[in-house]
């Protein structure tokens, strides 16, 4: 797929849709990274808002609770002085038997400027964006296992502030990789940015077949696959999303897979720990880490105001944009 | 009843309240028609967004869950700056036991400015609005059976936009009249607006027995009252607030009164079709007709945002209106 | 506890959370009734809104359902021109097991400013005060049977509003003493505030043990207790809170504690009479009561703006304190 291609890109290779990392130019991304550093400020500042989408509606369209990100994204957009309509999926008139489509056309009539969807369905915001009308941009806060751009995206930002760059980094995935859309868009963030190595850190009965093709390295061990790693990024243990019997069990996971503070001695001394949250504690990662001094997850969410403010900027055609 | 009894209105004949289009002068239907053409064109703006509102409150108060109702007149409100509270009854200081007046009362003494009621009783809008204060304002958003006075005006802005005016018009109403609030509020509205002939298109058992007085004429046959009309008025098959047997089964409906391609023919070449939504697709409404040229269903909701910003902003006496 | 160990005061004795009124100076009683007073014109004015928060975001962190409440706070922040989150707990991550504690870290990370926090349990407030980050400050909207401090302070400055001073003031608190976090905070209010005399009126098994420390009368007849008093703070009857049988029933409660206008006649004649609501007609009040001329019911709802305003804008540090 070339780039024109793309959905996600203008004619003129702006960003427009923000669905999936895969097929982004680097360009894109570092511009992303860039403009979030803007926004960082604001959100340390006294009056933390800037008047970029004033008189803008932003619809969070959510088929899939989650009041965490719904806030971050809501929170974005207040700050960025735009409209926040929270369309909660169940109650509306889907209910009453109205089609999805016929739903999508319906908030697009009212003149809405943006659909943050959240949907359970891999595809579904891809499908999303290719019903919707020209001055629409939709931003995918997850769809299934398939992707959630703004959560790689927040990571890159903030392996960037503690680095500075990319190419010498060695980066380990950790956990339930099968099941997370975040471990996908982690990947292939990862690589088009240029990291030096990517790991992936798993059960066999939690790593999808095909992984490889994305050039990542497999490592079933983990303290092999976290040897001399700058960046660990655990992922959270999906209970909700799985319908089978992938672990022995918790207990059993935790023994193999967790990061505690002695296995963390076996990555770079440098290295950062991150989780998207929430984490289950003392199931994928313990205490100690989680609120230790290499930890940087509450910086994650910081930094995801901030990233979500670019994406939702440039997607609306209010921030600069490299050609 | 004279317009001088009529709460609705001033002792000087301005919009007050927006109740039912049952009683109201035709020079304030105009007025509304008159100055939601302006708004219409905020909404097609880069900011859509007028500071008639700023520092009003506007109370959304849904006895009866509309996400889709509700959303419009969150959009209108916010498109006026007004600041806007979803207050939801159910899960309210009623389910403690207080009284529906209490909570009225008490909605006003935080010194709300306009309360938009959703109710499953016929009356409730005009009940709560003689019980408020004089520097309250109260919108109907749907009472029972009785009235839904916003989508009667999006439908006759939708109308003036496409013909012009009305006098030389023939208005067809076809579906569950019996059940619809939108209904009984088109047939005043058109009649009040002075086109040459309203039809109501329905089997016997979904027409109420007063209707003739309305100064409409009845037709069972679809194609018998199809014939000549310039706008056809699709109702939504009432489902959910059916509870007798008025119907043999929905296909028969589909089959007797469902608007077709083949059907549409038999208006006037100029005809358009329209629907309050949400719409049942192969109930009472073919998808090709939904999604035809013919077709005005799109229009109508984002009508409905400028109408509402109209109606909202004439109540708080904020926009010129005509002796 | 002096005051230089109470964490609801910055270093310089400034008012930096609001949890309880125990221990608080007397004088910082007195800058919010001061400051709630210039709020209460805010509130009659055509724009009720103020530009004192801006940029600011507060989060309504509510673990115990209460529209009404949380519609109070939420307005006072909206008036006072701040970005407003509702956070339902119970659809949260907390659901997906995280702690409450990850849940507060990671909204603190994404810049929240202020917690408004209900919760079922007594001391939660304080707890969530503890925990905070030095830029952030929580308002206690209710703690179980603790403490709901802004509450007493609307009652505080409705009262002053009538009487313009406290000393020469007595006052009695009537009904469900025992699990009323209202009953409290009053309590600790009006004698920091230097009234002449406050009395508890109710049945033995609705007053806690230890109700004589706080330096209040006791009296188990209506009638003695009402004698000569100026205000009379009527209390819910917490049927919901109450798991015991604490009552013979609610009409035995009417008729032995129950304010009727008979009885009210024993009170002085310049008494008001007062409800934190919602009411319980003919439970604790009598309708003519209620909404008879000595009823205050529904400015207290009014005033609740204004000093929840007040507080709010002390806390941010927005606001003149005394030294």
């Amino acid at each position: 797929m070339g780039y024109r291609d793309n959905i996600q890109l203008t004619a003129d290779r702006k960003l427009r849709h923000f669905l999936t990392i895969e097929g982004l130019p680097r360009q894109i991304l570092i511009d992303i990274l860039d403009n979030a550093e803007n926004f960082a400020t604001v959100g340390e500042r006294v009056i933390k808002k800037v008047p970029l989408l004033r008189g803008t509606t932003i619809v969070n369209l959510f088929f899939e609770n989650s009041t965490r990100t719904r806030t971050t994204f809501e929170l974005a957009a207040k700050r960025l002085s735009a409209d926040v309509i929270n369309f909660n999926i169940n109650t509306s008139a889907t209910s009453k038997g109205e089609s999805l489509l016929d739903t999508l056309h319906t908030l697009q009539a009212m003149q809405s400027d943006m659909f943050v969807v959240r949907h359970a369905e891999s595809g579904a915001a891809h499908f999303i964006a290719r019903q919707v009308a020209d001055h629409i941009s939709v931003i995918n806060a997850g769809d299934g296992r398939h992707a959630h751009p703004t959560q790689a995206m927040l990571d890159m930002f903030t392996i960037r502030r503690h680095f500075g760059e990319f190419a010498s980094l060695k980066v380990a995935i950790v956990g339930d990789i099968l099941h997370s859309r975040v471990a996908r868009s982690e990947i292939h963030a990862l690589t088009t940015l240029g990291v030096d190595e990517v790991r992936v850190i798993a059960p066999r009965t939690l790593i999808p077949a095909d992984i490889e093709t994305l050039g990542v390295h497999i490592f079933h061990d983990l303290k092999a696959g976290l040897k001399d790693v700058d960046v660990i990024i655990m992922l959270r243990l999906q209970n909700e999303r799985m319908d089978g019997a992938f672990l022995p069990s918790e207990s059993e996971f935790y023994h193999t897979y967790g990061m505690t503070q002695e296995k963390l001695l076996l990555a770079s001394k440098r290295a950062i720990v991150m989780h998207p949250g929430p984490i289950n504690r003392g199931v994928e990662i313990d205490s100690t880490v989680a609120d230790g001094k290499q930890s940087v997850i509450l910086e994650q969410v910081s930094n995801g105001i901030a990233v979500r403010m670019a994406v939702m900027s440039m997607c609306m055609g209010a921030m600069q944009q490299e050609d």
